[in-house]
């Protein structure tokens, strides 16, 4: 597999889901997970009545959209929902009425800083309909050149049905888990978050791919909030199980890698996650109580080790929750390069564990090992350092990754150097870090 | 109440005692507190004879002085105490004489860099005496302007009497006390220390106005070192209900506020202090052991926890302890700035709590509630942030304080969104934060 | 002794030392011992015989070398040990062969980079020969300046002997030791390592020059690595001994001092080191695992508490390992800087002692027993505050170091202050440090 097939198969994906209309119910979400099964067959699509308690939610109903648009007097659909998605206010009522100007106004909403943007709006949790449209189309609106009055038309339906989410489970050797999730609810808006969805995929299909795993992995792909809430309520065993956990989302869009921490802020993955993202020249954020799906798994009840890995967060990019969020937003390299950093973590939590020198007394003569240059004189190199400062810190006690974030060797090169001394019999390996706090 | 209606109270208040020739004993003190009592008429004025033994020192002899002055062979008077409270050496001991220029010498004291200004210098324990005046009148007596021989009288008295400070009980629910101090012993010094005890006055009748006060508040305005030390002596059962304490000095002078942690650097007035005074963009500083009356309520024997509050400590500015310390040296908006951010302290200690989510699984649905806005996709309010704060960290152990230190949401914002969430049945208050640590 | 006597004493010794020729082995370091010994005359000098075990190593023949050259076909000696003690690799094993240009060349080693500079290079562990040169030299060959064949000769020895090592020995009230050591297995290289052994010399004297000493202090002079190894093998009971050490080097370089911590970071000798070195402006840095013989003493297995000094370290300075490593190199006011700093270090392992303040309820009152100026109105002078920092934290468990290091008053005046205090009856002795943790 060639380094850029990812890249091509993330924009791929990207490119066929963008266009559909998904909400936190419905058609969309159904279309969406569909397409991610045709990549990861073993998904599975869960359904979850509408009304099912969810411990402080209560599942919505089902929300399907035909149509919907704005039309003037001539009948010319000034504001089409067949034109772009974010058109209608998800969530938006049924409705066939004939309104004027004054009636309509309250229910449009624009971006007047971003006159060609049209804004993304829902209205999950309170019954009432609404069109986003650009700032450019309200003011022609506004200026009479598309005359009223204006037929409104929401087909829709929004009454009993079922909430979907997917859910992939890569077995390990042992039954704890590691999370990984993203949101799916999201209509045509790339970074937020078809991106965070391309680059699980992409990580579900490499780690399916080895043919050893300490830790199963659990790939949630489920509409925000309630989604998550719906699935957390229908396992409740579930939060016991995962022992290191991370959030998905805006993956391709401007600025470096953004770890955030978990609540706690000391969990194992916000160790490594820091780790790894700073080691990429990125950001680490505590926590805070506001951005997706880490707010649920983080709360006191489930108080979960789950963290959050983004590039440049929700809000503070002009392009979120907008039309432009689109798909030229996104970059192949920074999708990339999120796979890369995920990729290095879980090796991190796959393979980080305890050795013991068997040399302690003084530095072991590499030398007669073969391990060491025979022409003193000169810095050591890489590979030389790596073998000291595992010969420095191996005690049994301080594993693999510590050792890696003292001495800024990389863990793979770590990795590997262990591996040598253990064979040249100067190592020991004394088995997996134990993971005692969560 | 207006904003502004603080301002001239203390700035009236310094006017009236600028003029006061104040030191540790005698009329000037009295005088000072008697004006304090008609601002607070629950002030207790205390006498301590002289002699009396208070640990490692002695309260001084009463020294008042009704005259001082040196006048040249023409009889005029070429630096006089009824000029300026400054240009006797406080504590000087009672002279009449007549000396040439070079027996009154080595008695001038002078500011050779700062010409036109007067020092202010003391002699409390050793017996002396000395006038203190600018360089400029200096320089025209050693030029011969003014002709000697000169006259020298001190017209003072020094023996035994009574050292006097002010003490004031705002009773609260416990008998636990915050300790408020300000030193009273300067002279016709505005910022060092008029500004404190104008600050301590507005601030004592702040409190004394709340109609529910959880500790008690002890004002003391003492003479400094031997004022404190005399109050500590008499008051040996003082220390152990002192749980917070706070010394005001230099409210009103040039730079941002100082927080000066107490000696032990991690108290809970530490915690609050610094916190406060770095979200109004102040410094914070640790401990030294030199300063105001800090000194001794942090002494090894006591350990209480007092920190101090200041702007630009002493000696760091150059008009301190001179006569440039006058009552243009302070702005009205910074000492009500100072009692702002004492009445933030106070807001702290008085309200911090400890909270329980009572809806820990998953974020509370707001929604349902009507606390959280209906349409979706925008970025959270400030009140909607400061409620999901509480409920990502009240676990019952984290208090509000603490919760405001780590989101920087303002506390008072945090406190009325606690009582918004308890209302809605989200959260239970479970008391206020024993602060089991002095 | 004036302070510029250790200066020609310490240049002179190196411009003594500076022409032999050393190797871990053989008459150079032998010489090298006797020198030393004319100096410290109590040093021991030990001898270790080939092919002793020595934990992991195995104690290297003894290698000699009388003659080493390369001759043009003209007989011109082109390369010639008798020139520079760096034109030999050392421990080449003896050759006497006629080449031609092309066998000769891969046994040449330049800088290209540096060209009129010989390397240092070595060949302990690898029989093997070689000569360095200066890249100009080796261009000439190439150019046929000086045509071969080339007769090569290294009139050497290698076979059974001993490794040698000097131990000094300067005894104290306690067993317990000081470790201070310096490789002696350098050639013609000045700051590495002459200027370490200068330093080392210098600070023995100081040290035997003193009346009472807490610890006894162990001086080591070693061939680097094997000598270390060597005399923790023969000397198995050390390691417990030695309760503070550190490694001298590159002392008289460029740069300001910088001291490099234990492998552990946290012992007292780091903590002592790094508050001295930092006191003078200088570096601090984490332990690493490559350097000199603080990678032996800290082994997992010996885990002995040393740390090093050094100026800019191995391999940061082009001059390093090259002939221009040479007395130009080395600065006397920079060797005597370093043993300032260490004198500091012994100041403080010797003088730390506990006190409690005697009279701790508020500050004592310093004027009556005449330590406080007798005006009041300035600011506190240093030995004011010197006195006052012990009295607010001398509690009977914070150590006079921990006070100069929270105050930043200098230790000899903290120390100074302390007896001042403890003769005027208000502060009590309580006496050392127990220097718990190694």
């Amino acid at each position: 597999m060639t380094p850029s097939a990812p890249d091509t198969a993330m924009r791929t994906l990207m490119e066929r889901l963008y266009p559909v209309c998904r909400s936190i119910t419905g058609e969309g979400v159904r279309e969406t997970l569909d397409v991610l099964r045709e990549k990861l067959p073993a998904l599975e699509i869960v359904s979850v009545p509408s009304g099912t308690s969810a411990y402080d939610w209560t599942v919505n109903d089902e929300w399907n959209v035909r149509a919907a648009y704005v039309a003037d007097s001539t009948g010319r659909r000034v504001v089409d929902l067949a034109d772009h998605t974010l058109h209608l206010v998800s969530y938006s009522v049924p409705v066939r009425a004939t309104l004027t100007w004054d009636e309509l106004r309250p229910h449009l909403h624009t971006l007047p800083d971003h006159p060609d943007w049209i804004p993304y709006r829902t209205s999950y949790y309170h019954r009432d309909w609404g069109f986003c449209l650009t700032q450019r189309r309200y003011d022609e609106l506004a200026d009479g050149r598309y005359p009223g009055p204006y037929e409104v038309v929401v087909d829709a339906t929004l009454g009993p049905g079922v909430l979907n989410y997917g859910e992939l489970l890569v077995p390990g050797e042992s039954n704890e888990e590691v999370l990984v999730t993203s949101h799916v609810c999201h209509p045509s808006l790339a970074n937020d978050n078809l991106a965070g969805i391309a680059v699980a995929v992409a990580l579900a299909q490499r780690i399916s791919a080895q043919l050893r795993r300490r830790w199963s992995y659990r790939f949630l792909f489920a509409p925000g909030t309630i989604g998550s809430i719906a699935w957390l309520a229908g396992n409740p065993e579930a939060p016991a199980r995962v022992r290191h956990g991370i959030v998905l989302t805006g993956l391709g869009g401007p600025g470096p890698l953004v770890y955030k921490r978990t609540r706690r802020g000391d969990r194992r993955i916000d160790d490594v996650g820091a780790g790894v993202v700073e080691g990429r020249g990125g950001e680490v954020r505590a926590y805070s109580p506001y951005g997706y799906d880490e707010r649920q798994f983080n709360a006191i009840g489930f108080d979960m080790p789950v963290g959050r890995l983004s590039r440049t967060p929700h809000g503070e990019y002009p392009e979120y929750h907008t039309s432009a969020d689109d798909l030229d937003l996104v970059s192949d390299s920074r999708m990339f390069e999120a796979l890369e950093a995920l990729s290095e973590v879980v090796d991190i939590l796959e393979n980080d564990r305890l050795y013991r020198n068997l040399v302690p007394h003084g530095e072991p003569q590499l030398g007669k090992r073969g391990l060491y240059p025979s022409t003193g004189g000169r810095n050591a190199s890489a590979t030389v350092m790596a073998m000291l400062w595992i010969l420095a810190y191996a005690d049994g006690e301080t594993s693999l990754w510590e050792i890696a974030r003292r001495s800024e060797v990389g863990f793979p090169l770590l990795k590997e150097s262990a591996a040598v001394l253990c064979k040249a019999g100067v190592l020991a390996d004394e088995g997996p870090v134990e993971d005692s706090f969560r």
